[in-house]
């Protein structure tokens, strides 16, 4: 089968890869859309470790499951961590940190810009169908963006400030406008803030910033710029008390005056994967769309082009179409 | 009246200070012991633009309190912070985190290291007969130890790791032995973690902490050691979805690989001033005694003396009598 391969320096697309076979109680996928994550194009600056095929973004049809044959023909999206179900995380349910677990295109376990990819059975959420295929790739990413909301009790009376906006800064500020009073989003791309703003986000360029902002700091900010130096402006922007949600991971170091949040007495929460569940609720119903950020569209036969062109500056989400060519 | 004065470049001892004159809800306190805390030498060093008396910690005597005199000739301690009781932050009951705020000794009001000092007269709380000056001197910072499980629900059955053997390093491991399973204080001087280690905490040298620590990291780290490089070391200690507690408020910039907080979802706490309530409970219980922290005591007319001191390395607890000499 096809797939884009990350031999440790360069990514290509290899046309020879042999179809995944597919563990006790895991499925093999058809990958019908796959999205390209900024986690990608990290792991190709050296991020993590990582070799094998790339991607973690999916919609596809589950061609086999040996034990699970209700899942055969079934729509699916599928969580990315796989974890070992033995380790005292595991156990206490806290499966995504397991230290053994596999990470679809990203740890131990080749991912899904290919033909096929496979996951464990229980990974696996049927996609509603009013749910479309380019709505449904981008459930990992609004998962993680609802793991925010699961981590932090909202009352509804919140002021949010989400830093960025970029893919994960625009899906925050979508995922978060119906739990929050208000949410603003700051960046520098006024086309780009517009899609947050016709999903209810208050919309403002970053230089305009000051006089958007809550006498006091923001109750919360989300720091999803993907720059080492947010984490600085999110002490500046938090309000004493307040809460930051760190979302970007940036390969190195983070400089920032910490003594802030001491002071402060600020809350930083590092964010990562979130739950798949409300993320396909929110599709199903209408209440988030994500398909503006939708930039361009390849086929898997021109996975290295799409690559490079979401790694150009201000690109939102470049998905792959890795369905064979009728 | 005399008292330790930091005019912006020094500080020094001045014996013709005038008495303080109490505000209206004010009680005028004379003081019987302060003592010195990193705060004030990081004053000293520029931390903060305070100019005026240096000191917050203290147990003293109300000398008089307009409206309140049932307080005269009692002994107390006194919070810190003496919020505008009017904004936001003090109408939601965080005063403690009022901008308007004067601060003892570091904000807009003249501290401790002085024969008199004036708080608002609902800052102070009686210190309990069975609780000595010596102990009573410390409840100021014992309070902001007592802050951790303020701000964390313990369970008991935490594993906690206090990094750092200072003065609040050892506080924080003898508020924390009562709500966690197990903590263990790490530093680098064996007779500073012996103190740790008699009030029920498990010391260990710095460079034996690896064999120490648990399979897959402790639950919750406080970072205690007043160091820019704790936070790094820390997000190595902690487990995923674990705690850091910042307790140090280090001037300038902290660096440190904020993506594993991301990666691992640690939450980073800020933490200040604390509740005096449960301080004074485990003093007068005997559950905490700080006392052999006291490393000097010296007279207020030696203050100059006491604070050189207390900046030497190595140094724990250096007190000032503030009593006028018999």
């Amino acid at each position: 089968m096809r797939g884009l391969r990350f031999d440790g320096s360069v990514a290509r697309l290899v046309t020879d890869l042999p179809e995944p076979a597919p563990l006790e109680n895991e499925a093999l996928v058809r990958v019908c859309l796959a999205g390209i994550c900024n986690t990608d194009l990290e792991i190709i600056r050296g991020y993590v470790p990582f070799r094998g095929i790339l991607g973690h973004e999916f919609v596809g049809t589950v061609e086999s499951a040996a034990g699970h044959e209700d899942l055969v023909g079934r729509r699916v999206v599928g969580e990315i961590n796989a974890p070992c179900g033995e380790c005292a995380a595991c156990l206490g349910g806290e499966g995504r940190h397991c230290a053994e677990r596999t990470v679809l295109g990203i740890a131990g376990r080749d991912g899904c810009l290919a033909e096929f990819c496979r996951l464990p059975a229980r990974n696996l959420h049927l996609v509603p169908p009013a749910v479309s295929d380019e709505a449904a790739v981008f459930v990992e990413p609004l998962a993680a963006a609802f793991r925010i909301p699961e981590q932090i009790a909202f009352e509804g009376r919140e002021r949010v400030l989400v830093m960025g906006d970029g893919k994960l800064g625009l899906l925050v500020a979508m995922a978060l406008v119906d739990v929050a009073a208000e949410v603003v989003i700051s960046g520098r791309h006024e086309a780009k803030l517009a899609i947050a703003a016709g999903a209810g986000a208050r919309a403002v360029l970053a230089e305009d910033l000051d006089a958007a902002a809550p006498a006091g700091g923001f109750d919360i900010v989300v720091e999803a710029t993907g720059n080492a130096s947010g984490l600085a402006e999110a002490l500046a922007r938090a309000r004493p008390l307040g809460t930051i949600v760190l979302k970007s991971t940036v390969a190195g170091e983070t400089t920032a005056p910490l003594s802030a949040a001491v002071v402060n007495e600020v809350t930083i929460v590092g964010s990562r994967c979130g739950p798949f569940a409300p993320a396909l609720r929110a599709l199903e119903s209408g209440k988030v769309d994500p398909t503006p950020l939708i930039a361009a569209r390849y086929p898997l036969a021109e996975a290295e082009a799409a690559l490079a062109r979401s790694a150009e500056p201000g690109v939102l989400k470049v998905v792959v179409d890795c369905r064979l060519p009728a």
